[in-house]
């Protein structure tokens, strides 16, 4: 805890929060110098709040223009109110593109990313022959007619703890073996969503698993073609990445 | 046909087609001066393309703000090209918050607002302690805990051929007698949503209908109070109207 928060004092009390927001206007989550990003607007809001330069720190640092309704930070502070009026402050402060749906006590050792048991993402498709307006913000159109049957098929494969060299690259002096508890896809009228979940994602996984599999739905790319890929483990075999705004993180599991 | 098309040939081909749109920065369907309406929107772009200057009629006067997916038009051009190029060429044209979800040919005497037997709206509204941002465009926030089987009682008083002066204003020189043929409240998670069908609506009649029905659902009126308010037909007993963003024309049917 004593890494990383030379700003901030932190020896108060250390808290959790879930977090919420629309990623179409942020540089993603993460701090980046000049940008907008979840991490700065967050940490904007609750230095407004208690006067104190406050270090936040994620469970996911998910990317530009990625959404979540789940996303989970961390941080501590020596502010002395209770937890739901620093909800309901915070929530005032911030921008309408981010909400912080719960704030709790954190055990002191807690690390959001660190701690993690898994992760899960929504990735969602607009599946018409026309664009839909009230969803271009949260939903990849697809107009090609994609055959969902084949594309559970494909996604089944995943389950596992498999090598996904082929869906991501590593963070640095990491190994590229990550294991999936489900991959389902549902139909919703035009709708189409992937829930994937896994102990951790390789950078743009998510994403380069779904632009694969409608490759599969498609109809341009076999089940075993697919399977063969994701066998060989190389990052030059995936279809296109899927882009970033139609994916969601749901939920962070400790 | 030939009324209020000083400026467009009609002799040509008259069509119909099926709009979808987010209403956040129109002002409504309806053309108005120095405004950005549906309409406005709809028919610059059949000029770009057909270079003639065509006026669309609407099924329904969406409010500023309201959205659709299923909005019907109908307009006469001289465009001899077929109907998918049509469809293709408007969307192509049109800006990201309008497309075209489909054109047919039409009858003749076709009238989309006159000869709709029935309208499907849809209002969203997302019930929790936090405002969520990903759908802070299309569903209301309502903080207050509901209680959706006394909601789904008091809509039910709805259905039928009844005198709506409670809920709304009537056109001029109509009456204020409408036929709601359903009125249900559905909950999926935190969202809720009513989808209230009638043979026509009077002026920001479903908006007023959710504000005076969250009232019973807050439990700061009863059922029986909210029906005494729906049969004395007097305009000044309605509730809040409840906001524009949550509301959605779904479908008109002819």
């Amino acid at each position: 805890m004593a890494c990383g928060t030379a700003t901030g004092p932190q020896s108060g009390r250390y808290l959790r929060a879930t977090v919420a927001y629309d990623g179409t206007d942020m540089a993603g989550f993460q701090l980046q110098a000049g940008q907008r990003t979840v991490q700065q607007v967050l940490e904007d809001a609750l230095a407004t709040i208690t006067q104190e330069a406050i270090r936040v720190i994620g469970a996911g640092r998910t990317d530009s223009g990625v959404h979540a309704l789940g996303q989970v930070v961390a941080f501590g502070t020596d502010w002395r109110h209770s937890l739901s009026d620093l909800t309901r402050a915070w929530n005032a402060v911030l921008p309408v593109d981010v909400a912080v749906l719960s704030v709790q006590e954190a055990e002191g050792g807690f690390h959001p990313r660190f701690d993690a048991r898994s992760r899960w993402y929504r990735y969602s498709i607009w599946n018409h022959a026309v664009r839909n307006p009230l969803v271009r913000r949260t939903a990849m159109w697809v107009c090609e007619t994609l055959d969902l049957e084949l594309m559970a098929e494909a996604a089944s494969l995943l389950v596992g703890e498999h090598d996904f060299a082929t869906f991501g690259s590593p963070p640095q002096g990491s190994n590229t073996v990550r294991q999936v508890f489900r991959a389902t896809w549902t139909r919703e009228g035009s709708m189409l969503y992937l829930d994937i979940e896994a102990n951790a994602f390789l950078y743009r996984m998510a994403r380069s698993i779904v632009g694969t599999v409608l490759q599969v739905g498609a109809g341009t790319l076999s089940v075993a073609q697919f399977g063969a890929q994701f066998q060989a483990a190389d990052r030059n075999l995936a279809g296109p990445t899927a882009p970033a705004h139609g994916l969601c993180l749901m939920a962070v599991h400790y």
